[in-house]
């Protein structure tokens, strides 16, 4: 049987009770923020919920972790505790539970209608780390940017490539962006000039949220990873491309990233997507055994990137690309960030990189869509190599149920 | 006439009244972590001091800046906060001044013996970026690494060049650190194999921790960008030269880096360092308008790195370098960073990269020392080509009062 909500969902919301995805809100522009589901077109409000002794497992029961204005306290606590808060909620929220449903007063301050809160940071983001897990991404790189030599260097396939990010202008959903300015570099033999970004790009992205995390010195094994990822969110790694072609050797990518990534409000749960996990790609050459999954898992998740031209009405699909085609999975990526005793620390957050397909309208970025600019992408009317000012750019991801 | 403190201190210390390094410390191991400064042997506790009514000024008089476990608040109030702070504890600590010189009860709470505190991250840092701005330096890895061809990129000389660093594995100076394990890659045809870096590196650097700081989308100009540092701390970014080199391409150092980066728990103000500064390197071409500044400033502060053998009584010198060396000065380091719109916060720290000298003995790593461990150093009866398990490596700076 299908476990339905009280509350009236749309077959076509992102939001059924079997997602439950947690964020944080203020139902009104002065409140505090806290924690929230969202369910249907509402969100629930996990403090009120808290207040009113609704969580009452053995572990959330005398906790304080949704009395904050972020998730890392609920994130530090572990799986066990998230479980318990998913089952309670699913419980509260479900058709049959009176406890909710038919208390009205307890109902108008629990839900807030989702059109009307203004959703923040779920988390305080101690650390942003952003892979390069795409094969299809790393070779269109290599080829735009090295040539058809060794358009993927050999580390590639050994590990999982990764760079640390800027966590001060990560920003939520909504945040409008300022195209950076910074030096750029046109030819072998002109000189560098400044001014503002010409190849403005978005990059489609998801990344794990950090649950407990490890203390320095103490490698997370593989096996174990994914008990330290509470979910995935959105991610779009906002990217100048001139400034970055400029800057990043031989240390990598600098101000052509860190001048704004905009994440999803709603992080979903592992728990959640569970049963839309698939195969992992076969790695040839296998991973040495630190690396080494007992089952490899990735995820079916469908992933859409649309643009709105400035001054239009409409939006338009520019990519359509899935979780799966992922090289390296969410958990190798984590214990390899440990191996060498990193910390990670609850909220911390690991980007996957730009998330490409095989297929010419599965690509990720408008770096590989207009390959670097020398072709057009038609919007409708409009025109694009790179983003102009007023382009609107909207990421969606959706898991299909399989219907048997 | 020179001031002078009540407090005896004697000619060699570090910490005379003209110094005054701010720092966050626990008096005794259960006690809360408090700001304070140094002074002789003693540090005198800055909550004490609030609490007692002795910062009187005009900004300090109402703030519980020093009431907090970190120096944050404090360095997020800017320069005349910073000012007020150090014209009120250099007459306080003066020989001439009463307040606490008389005050026995009052001076037995407020000055600590410097050998009884535990000293504790003096910021909460939310970002650390390091730059590579020694010539020197990029020279010489850029022949380690790359050869003779263009040992130094030719963006180097057009822009400070830097990357994102891990926050979360910063530690105080005193912290055990773990050698790191890791892939590493000997030769072209070998496989990649795992385990304990066989190349453990020291790395010479300072870094400036970050005052008020910016808004998301508006940089800070070159010639502001002083009045957003509020001082300097030495830095030792320890590197896994082996997991560095298989790692880096094309994304930049990552685990390589981020198993430990030990700082000292004293930040020395710019005010305090102002009397030791000195002009900056002509800079050939010359950088780009938003770079060029009106009065390039750098710090005449000698610098030396110590190792102590494992099973060894003595340190030895292994490297004599100075923070004059540096090409890129610390503000065109600030203002590049934000150039993007970038925004930096109170408490963020800014590294210079290891700071290399010219000379043989002013190579501020290993890696340059022993050039890739093809040569030995000898310390004492021991050598050494990269750090062995139970080495001591120490780290430290001063100016030199010209006596005229």
């Amino acid at each position: 049987m299908v476990l339905k909500s009280f509350i009236e969902v749309e077959a076509k919301s992102h939001f059924p009770i079997q997602n439950l995805p947690f964020g944080v809100f203020k139902p009104e522009p002065s409140s505090e923020a806290r924690p929230g589901v969202a369910i249907g077109d509402f969100v629930l409000d996990l403090l009120v919920v808290s207040k009113a002794g609704l969580f009452d497992g053995p572990i959330l029961g005398n906790s304080d972790c949704f009395f904050q204005p972020n998730l890392n306290k609920f994130l530090e606590l572990g799986r066990p505790a998230w479980k318990e808060a998913r089952s309670s909620l699913q419980n509260l929220l479900s058709a049959t539970e009176p406890k909710l449903r038919d208390n009205v007063n307890l109902r108008d301050k629990a839900l807030v209608p989702m059109c009307k809160v203004q959703m923040a940071l779920p988390v305080a983001i101690g650390d942003y780390t952003d892979f390069f897990c795409s094969m299809h991404h790393a070779k269109n790189c290599g080829l735009i940017f090295r040539g058809p030599a060794t358009p993927i260097n050999p580390n590639w396939f050994s590990l999982p490539i990764a760079y640390h990010g800027r966590a001060s202008s990560i920003v939520v959903s909504g945040t409008d962006i300022t195209r950076p300015k910074g030096q750029c570099h046109p030819t072998e033999n002109s000189l560098p000039y400044f001014g503002p970004s010409r190849k403005l790009d978005f990059e489609l992205e998801m990344a794990a949220v950090v649950g407990p995390g490890n203390e320095l010195g103490k490698p997370i094994s593989v096996d174990k990873a994914a008990d330290h990822i509470f979910g995935l969110i959105l991610m779009n790694d906002w990217s100048a491309r001139d400034i970055q072609a400029w800057e990043y050797v031989p240390l990598g990518p600098f101000l052509g990233k860190s001048f704004g990534t905009t994440i999803s409000p709603w992080i979903v749960t592992l728990d959640a997507l569970e049963p839309f996990t698939c195969g992992a790609p076969m790695q040839d050459p296998p991973p040495l055994p630190y690396l080494a999954e007992n089952e490899p898992k990735n995820y079916d998740i469908s992933l859409e990137v649309l643009v709105k031209p400035s001054g239009e009405e409409e939006s338009h699909t520019v990519t359509r690309s899935n979780f799966k085609h992922l090289y390296w999975t969410i958990t190798q990526q984590l214990s390899h960030h440990t191996i060498n005793g990193c910390n990670l620390r609850p909220g911390d957050i690991l980007g996957t990189g730009t998330i490409s397909g095989p297929e010419p309208d599965s690509l990720g970025c408008l770096l590989e869509l207009t390959w670097n600019g020398t072709k057009s992408l038609c919007l409708g009317g409009a025109t694009r190599k790179f983003l102009e000012d007023g382009d609107e750019v909207t990421l969606t991801g959706y898991c299909k149920v399989r219907v048997l």
